[in-house]
C-alpha cells in the first residue's frame, strides 16, 4: 500500500508555484509533477527535483496521480478543463466567479459522478474559508447580520483597470477595509453597509512621460464600476518605488457575524486573514483540501463537492483519535 | 412526513434555558419539552408554552424526539447520562473536560453504534468552534504555531476559588487576554508564550464584615494553581456593585495561527468571539449541531462524533443548492 497521496499540478503560474511549495510542507503528500501548456523545458520549477510534463500527457498519468490540483484561471481555463479532467482524475480547484458556481458545479458533477471521481471546487479563502465562516455565522446566530470585508489587498482587476487609463505607465490598486465600518460592526450595532461603505481604494501610479497627473487622477477616480462609487486616492510614484514597494501580493479580510441570542445578549463572531502572499495561502488551502479529496474518494463520495461538504477532520494529517486527544 | 426536527432538552440550568431560547430562533426545529430531575411543576420555563417533564419519563419519548440535547455538567452529569441516553436517542452535548474526551467518546460510541444512534459530543465553542479553528490553522499552515487566548470572560472555577477564601463574602473573577501578547502573535513573530503570559486575572471581591482586605488580597494572589503564577489584581467592591455590574456571563477569546508558506511569506489566521452570554452562545451552537446530528443519523452515520466529523453544510437551514448559490 502506498504511504503518501500523489499530487499533480495542472497549470504553473503563481498559484501552481504556491502549490509546489506547499506540498513540501506536507510530508504525507508527494508531488508527481507539474503539467503545463508551455514547452516543459521552458519551465523552471521552484525545486530542482520537480518533474515537468506537457499538459497533453496528463491522461498517461491516470494511475499515477491520486489528486490533480487545477491552478488555472476561473475565466478561461477552469470552465474548459474542469469538466474534462474531472472525468479522469479526482480534482481540486479554486473556481472563484461566485455568480457562476452553480453552473460550474453542474458541469463538473456529472462527469465526476459517472467516473467515480471526487471534484472539490471553489476552494480557497473566498470562496472557501470565508464561505465556511459566513455559514457558521448564519447557523450559530440565525438572528444576525454577516459582513465581509476584503483587504488590505492587491486587487488584480482594479490594477488592470488603472493600467488601461491613458497616461498611466504602470500601477497597482489596493482595497482597504474601512476601520470605522469594522468597529461599528464589532460593536454589535448591525449597521446597514454597502460594499463601498466598507472599503476605500488606494492607487499607486507611475505616469507615462509627458502625462498630465491631474487628468489621470480624474480619469481614475471617476471610472464607473471600478472607482466612481468609492473613496479613491491616487498616489503618483516612480518606477523604482513601484518595483521596490509594490511587488508583493498581500491580501486578507474579515468575516464578521453580529447577532443576538436573545434581546439583551449580543454575540460577535469574527474570522480574519492577514496574508503576505495571496497565491501562496490559496495554494496551501488547495493542498489541504487535496488530502480531503483523496479521503472522500476513498469513502466513495463521488461527484462535485465544495468546502461546505468537507468535515474539518478530513483536512488534517492527524488521525481522528489523535485529533480528539490533542486538539479538540 | 414531519416538517421539523423534534428536540428535547435534558437538564434545565443556564445552558438548558439557552437551548430553549435558541430553538425559537430556528424555525425548522420544534421543542418537545424540557426533562428535569426536579419536580416538573417547580420549573418555570422561559416560554409559557414549553412543556416540562420529569427526567424519569424520558424513555416514553423515544419515538417523539429526534435529537436530545444534554445540558448537564461535564463533571458529574454527562459521564452518567451520556452512555445511557445515547442508547435511546440521538444526542448532542457540550462535554468540555478536554483531558477526558477520548474516554467519554468511547463510553458513548459503543451504545450509540449498537443502537444506530448518532452522538455529537463536546460541542460548543471550546471544545467546538475553537477546536475547528485550531485544526484549520494546523492543516492550512503546517509550518506555524497556534495560540488560544480566552476572555475577557467570567471564569466559574476561579470565582468559586475566590469565594472559598476566608473573609470573602462574594466575588467573581475575569480572565483577561493580554493585548501585548495578542499583538505579538498577530505580527507573525511566533513568540513562545505560556498560558500565564497570555492572560491576566481580575478579581472583584465583597469582603465579609470585619475582614482584613490586605490579608484577603494576599491569600488570593498567592493561591497556588489558580492565581500564584498569574498577574492578578484584586478590586474590593460592595454588594450593590456586584449585583449591578457583575451578574452577566460574558466570555470569548481568540484562536490565532501564525505560519509561513515559504521563508519570506507570513500568513496569519484569526478566529475570535466576543460574547455577552457564554451559556446562550454555547446553547445556540448545540442547537445548530442538533440539526446536523439529525441529518447524520438519517445518513446512517452512527456512533460518537465530534465537531471534526461534521461538514459545515449540515449545520445550515438552507439546502446545499441554496448554500452554493447564495453563500459560497
Amino acid at each position: 500500500m502506498q504511504n503518501s497521496i500523489r499530487i499533480g499540478i495542472a497549470g504553473y503560474g503563481n498559484l501552481g508555484r504556491g502549490v509546489e511549495t506547499a506540498i513540501h510542507k506536507n510530508p504525507d503528500l508527494q508531488l508527481v509533477g507539474i503539467f503545463t501548456r508551455r514547452a516543459p523545458e521552458s519551465v523552471s520549477p521552484c525545486f530542482a527535483e520537480t518533474a515537468v510534463f506537457h499538459m497533453d500527457s496528463l491522461s498517461d498519468f491516470q494511475d499515477k496521480i491520486d489528486v490533480l490540483i487545477l491552478c488555472g484561471g476561473s475565466k478561461d481555463d477552469l470552465p474548459q478543463q474542469g469538466p474534462v479532467l474531472a472525468s479522469q482524475f479526482n480534482i481540486v480547484d479554486s473556481f472563484d466567479t461566485h455568480a457562476r458556481i452553480p453552473e460550474y458545479y453542474a458541469s463538473v458533477d456529472a462527469p465526476a459522478t459517472v467516473n467515480k471521481k471526487t471534484a472539490l471546487i471553489s476552494i480557497g479563502w473566498d470562496p472557501g474559508m470565508f464561505s465556511i465562516n459566513r455559514l457558521f455565522g448564519e447557523a450559530l446566530l440565525p438572528d444576525g447580520e454577516t459582513y465581509t470585508f476584503w483587504g488590505k489587498g492587491l486587487s488584480q482587476g482594479h490594477s488592470d483597470a488603472i493600467r488601461r487609463v491613458d497616461g498611466v505607465k504602470a500601477g497597482v490598486q489596493y482595497t482597504i477595509p474601512s476601520n470605522d465600518a469594522i468597529e461599528q460592526v464589532r460593536s454589535g450595532a448591525r449597521p446597514v453597509l454597502s460594499t463601498k461603505d466598507k472599503h476605500t481604494r488606494e492607487c499607486y501610479v507611475v505616469l507615462a512621460e509627458g502625462a498630465d497627473a491631474a487628468a489621470v487622477e480624474q480619469a481614475i477616480v471617476t471610472m464607473p464600476d471600478y472607482f466612481a462609487d468609492y473613496n479613491t486616492t491616487v498616489n503618483f510614484i516612480d518606477e523604482a518605488t513601484l518595483a521596490k514597494d509594490h511587488q508583493r501580493m498581500p491580501h486578507g479580510g474579515f468575516v464578521i457575524r453580529s447577532g443576538n441570542t436573545s434581546d439583551e445578549q449580543k454575540q460577535v463572531l469574527e474570522f480574519s486573514l492577514k496574508l503576505d502572499s495571496n497565491p501562496e495561502f490559496t495554494a496551501s488551502i488547495l493542498v489541504a483540501y487535496a488530502r480531503a479529496c483523496y479521503r472522500l474518494n476513498q469513502m466513495q463520495q463521488y461527484g462535485a463537492k465544495t468546502a461546505y461538504d468537507v468535515a474539518p477532520g478530513l483536512l488534517s494529517m492527524k488521525s481522528p483519535e489523535q485529533l480528539r486527544a490533542e486538539l479538540l
